[in-house]
């Protein structure tokens, strides 16, 4: 069983999700589930406003749905996630992050949502500041588009709920059912003897240590010359892939960060 | 696997459902999983009837929808059901029907599902009146009320979503969610229509790339300063490691070999 610790790191992101309804019914997914931390991503805020104040599909979910925080970026929503995992029914061709089946990925997940080793030795501390906890986030796109090239970029798995397809149809779940569907997954099987990923012990690298690397490396890939390698419109979120696995630990992104630095100085100083 | 006609074998029953948006999202949560046969069960026909006129919650599902048909009473929408399993929170303490997680219900349905021996005998036979297909039935109750007793009465056997349970609440998932997760869990095992993922065998990159790109990195650290950070003993050791997550696939270490070429020919065609 997963534990209501473990259930708590888990944050539920609606990115885009334009229907009140929808939001109330992801909020009652969440709760019929065990799940409470509920982030909606929007740089419009009445749909998520009338979500908290009427909707009739969080029935019983009040709690979740009152306690869910609305961000205006996907990014600021989840800057405090070490895993990313997002669900697409259909991947991206340009993008070359894995894509696995919900069952298969719900191991992973439930892997992630143990607590590292270094908070386990101290159950009673208090997060501070210092060290807050780290947190794995679900993204789901809106309900038109699903996720993003953008967005998809953002994210080390990629999860598809099998369907059934027929060739008339574009594939799309209906937002609740489809949170409802992740979240029983992840609840399905017993908790124990899931072993724990490796190397919890070094804190993992923030989401901003990550996205001043990128800015780095796009620009030292101009200063360079390189960037013409990619097409201007998907450059940024190809370069955000590329870098995703680098830098295992804090102190391992620091490293780059210093190398990026350092060659963006000497191209820079070097130019006429 | 599920077969095609293993799924067209079991029908989802609504039994009282009163709000035709829910009758729609079924319709769509069957859609999504390739079942077909729907039946609402109301002696009052207006709900069923707006579900199929216009039930926003169906999108994508009019086929499901527009097939359902409609029962005055449970005993007449079952009659040629010969496995009736039913949907429970809470089962009932008088009856003493078995109740199983879904999880351990599904295997049974499954087997269910199958085409009996002498149907299987005779694939090509069309069924005919005096020998109609066997169905088998999952029976969810109305939304305010779940199954009556008498409604039980119905079933050999009782299946429940497992769900998180706080004190304070009624148990009840929303209708529409708890045929999806159901007829999820039915087809988790996978089927031939299930959609292939997007090709992500890629080849893994080589080591002799990954050295090629350990040589770059190192001439880059060294033609930008940045190699006094590192103790020139155990410099490449710790380089290698730095770089070992880099480039998941070939493609994308030959894109980094690429990057470190450029930042090198910039490099060093820019000293005096």
């Amino acid at each position: 069983m997963l534990s209501a610790d473990a259930r708590s790191r888990l944050t539920v992101v609606l990115v885009g999700a334009r229907n009140p309804q929808n939001i109330g019914a992801a909020a009652r997914a969440m709760q019929d589930f065990g799940f409470r931390n509920l982030r909606v991503v929007n740089d419009f805020a009445p749909p998520f406003e009338a979500a908290q104040l009427e909707a009739k599909s969080a029935v019983g979910a009040g709690k979740v749905m009152q306690a869910a925080r609305l961000f205006p970026t996907l990014q600021e929503a989840i800057a405090d996630c070490t895993v990313v995992a997002g669900t697409t029914a259909i991947g991206d061709r340009e993008l070359t992050i894995p894509v696995t089946t919900l069952r298969e990925a719900a191991a992973s997940l439930r892997a992630a949502l143990l607590p590292p080793l270094n908070e386990k030795r101290e159950p009673d501390c208090h997060a501070t500041q210092s060290q807050p906890r780290s947190m794995v986030a679900l993204l789901f796109g809106s309900e038109k588009t699903g996720l993003t090239k953008e967005q998809l970029s953002y994210c080390s798995a990629l999860l598809s709920i099998p369907m059934f397809q027929p060739e008339d149809r574009h594939l799309s779940m209906n937002l609740g059912q489809a949170v409802a569907v992740c979240l029983y997954e992840l609840s399905r099987e017993g908790f124990e003897g899931v072993r724990p990923l490796p190397n919890r012990d070094q804190p993992s690298p923030r989401l901003e240590d990550r996205e001043r690397l990128l800015s780095l490396v796009l620009e030292v890939m101009t200063a360079s010359g390189y960037d013409r390698r990619f097409p201007a419109n998907s450059r940024t979120a190809v370069v955000r892939q590329l870098i995703l696995p680098v830098g295992r630990s804090r102190d391992e992104i620091a490293t780059w960060l210093g190398l990026f630095r350092h060659i963006l100085r000497s191209l820079i100083s070097s130019q006429p």
